[in-house]
């Protein structure tokens, strides 16, 4: 607890004449011999990693595997203590509130981090995690997607899609990127006019109107973030589709009704592993015997929980499944029949390419908005999600689905 | 083990003066009330099928789901109690001794009944399954590919493939669809000239010379079938293609070198749960850092042993593992990344069809090469699997593969 409260106050621990001032190359204090001993030990944890790792009076280690691709600075002891303590937490509080500085591109040392990551060992999907009520998800929403509307058309794409998008070539533009994703997912799900459609976790509302205009299905979504559904709705009304697409400010678990096409686009990672049996109860219940669903979900090729700073600051609430864990919880219990399944993951990093550079540029108004600890923050995950899914830390899935039994699938399969 | 005794010897039961005929309509002895309970009660398991059943002195009970498609005739007692005793080993028995009669078509009866049946609670994957070591895979390999060329030819392709075909269109000849499904394999696994091939199970070697030939590719190809193995170098020789493709007598367990694609197409099914392990290994022990790897099997939507009748007169140690295991024993402890999974099943369904018309007309020859049973046993095998594609009952999945964090991967994915 101490070695938190300290790093929530980064300078706090170099010493009372630093000052409060986070940016000062030096706090005053000569590294000891201790320091340096966890330096080095902190570096032996990614030791295959090109990097050069120094403190707050100068002294540095050079990187142990070649030419270093970016230094990490320690401005004072409580940061250098808190990385030794829990590394995986603390990297990102001391990058978010100024006490470790990188010196070089953050995206290509956090690549060059990921990559000396060995794979984690699997763990038992039920261990680390608990359930996500529907208070729990309501609050975990909130302290995302409640940011503001503002915040988000900052650096998002003009239909204000926060989810992976799909490049037929890497050289398009993230609009024609976004909507060339929710066409695929629309032909992927054969939707057909006429055909009802359930949408569990609809962001701004663009994939529900794109549907009704692109495929004129009428569509049920929903969502727990207020920001996003008044937005959403004030959208369709401009639209003229407010007659064929209702939202519904609810939770997952009250869906009802009976649909042609169920489709989730980013919200499995927030349902959390404990409620995907509730998840597959609630597609068994609603999907129609023709029906065919689509999930679109952050994964990964080993089981391993979210990264604690990424959950405390970023995503609370959130993890990324397995293929494995999705099958095991959601599909197989209720005999539903995996026709299809793409990974993404190379398309999300050049999504998170185009964010970046957009939030980059709007860099000053986000300070604005919120302040200086809140932009490294989102400018440390943006990043880190970039490296992540670069290098295969993280995956992007895909997965159609439909009835067991039921012929009413395609002869060939959708692409690009 | 009485019953089994009886039905090897289907017409023992019924009385001596019945003579060994089994294709006589009655055995001459009237059904009593027991007789008629246990149709009844073999009734009431597919109850909501819409078929008719019958005893062997003309005793009938009409469908109890509308106009029946079909009439399943017992011929003699110990064929009834022998489907009561254990009827998914016994109607086949039954059916391949003749001591079961189908009125009507075969196919639409076999569909039929898959519809009616309820999905499969989950078994743990490991109760009902010995391990097929080395030896155990060579005798169940000999027991059905080793059944000679010859038989194979008269109703398989012209190459020889006897695994699904990938149709563009449902129309196209069967000979069309095995080549645009090697091709299919082939653009999948992204081969270019030069790169080294591992094919696990290359049946008469088909795959293994098309990516040669087709992709520049050099492959060892192992297959622990000598028939199978002999013919297949005879066509490398013929092809000229003997210094690009080496065909290996050898089980998979065996496989050596590096490659930078694994390839294994219907041998899984082959493989046995048990020893998903072992294949795991065997294929990161094999493949290149940037290498690709491409599994094509029989699956299925939920656990569930293969049918015992399938098992003992077909493919022995055989099982049809649900893409969840594959990932979980398979892929998931080498940390590989899962690219792509397509569902076939349609086009294995389709394959069946084309296998069967020409088996039908080939009827002749395949009684005079082995005889009259053995014929009915393919035909009940063949109309099975087609129907078990056709209702759901079976999957064709093929999973494309990478090493975890491998970018040597496609921008968008491949389609028919």
């Amino acid at each position: 607890m101490i070695v938190k409260e300290v790093i929530d106050s980064p300078v706090a621990a170099c010493a009372p004449q630093s000052g409060a001032v986070p940016s000062s190359r030096s706090c005053g204090i000569a590294s000891t011999r201790l320091d340096r001993w966890a330096l080095a030990r902190i570096q032996a944890t990614v030791a295959s990693a090109p990097i050069r790792f120094a403190l707050w009076d100068g002294y540095e280690l050079a990187s142990s595997a070649g030419t270093a691709v970016a230094t990490i600075l320690f401005k004072n002891r409580s940061a250098l203590f808190g990385w030794v303590w829990d590394p995986e937490l603390n990297f990102g509080e001391g990058y978010m509130s100024g006490a470790v500085e990188i010196r070089g591109d953050l995206l290509t040392l956090l690549e060059a981090i990921y990559r000396t990551f060995a794979s984690s060992p699997a763990r038992p999907w039920w261990l680390w995690q608990k359930s996500n009520d529907a208070r729990a998800a309501r609050e975990n929403v909130h302290h995302h997607y409640d940011l503001g509307n503002d915040f988000y058309r900052l650096w998002l794409d003009r239909d204000m899609v926060y989810t992976c998008a799909y490049f037929p070539t890497p050289d398009v533009t993230l609009e024609e990127a976004q909507i060339a994703k929710m066409d695929l997912v629309c032909r992927k799900l054969q939707l057909e006019p006429g055909e009802r459609v359930i949408e569990a976790g609809c962001g701004w509302g663009s994939l529900a109107l794109f549907m009704a205009r692109q495929y004129g299905v009428t569509v049920r979504a929903f969502n727990i973030s207020s920001a996003q559904i008044a937005f959403a709705r004030n959208r369709a009304r401009e639209e003229g589709l407010a007659d064929r697409v209702e939202f519904v400010e609810d939770d997952y678990r009250h869906v009802r009704g009976t649909c042609d096409a169920f489709v989730s686009v980013g919200m499995l990672e927030h349902v959390g592993a404990p409620d995907y049996p509730t998840l597959g109860r609630v597609i068994d219940r609603t999907l129609s015997d023709r029906g065919r669903g689509l999930l679109h979900f952050i994964g990964r090729d080993q089981s391993a929980p979210l990264n604690p700073w990424i959950r405390k600051r970023i995503f609370p609430g959130a993890y990324a499944p397995t293929l494995r864990e999705v099958f095991a919880h959601v599909l197989e219990p209720h005999a539903f029949s995996v026709l299809d399944v793409e990974n993404l993951r190379l398309h999300y990093a050049k999504t998170l390419e185009h964010w970046r550079h957009r939030f980059h540029t709007a860099g000053d108004q986000v300070a604005t908005m919120f302040d200086e600890t809140f932009a490294r923050a989102w400018q440390l995950y943006l990043a880190g999600s970039q490296a992540a899914f670069r290098t295969g830390w993280m995956q992007l899935f895909q997965v159609v689905f439909a009835r067991a039994g039921s012929n009413a699938i395609p002869w060939i399969r959708v692409s690009g």
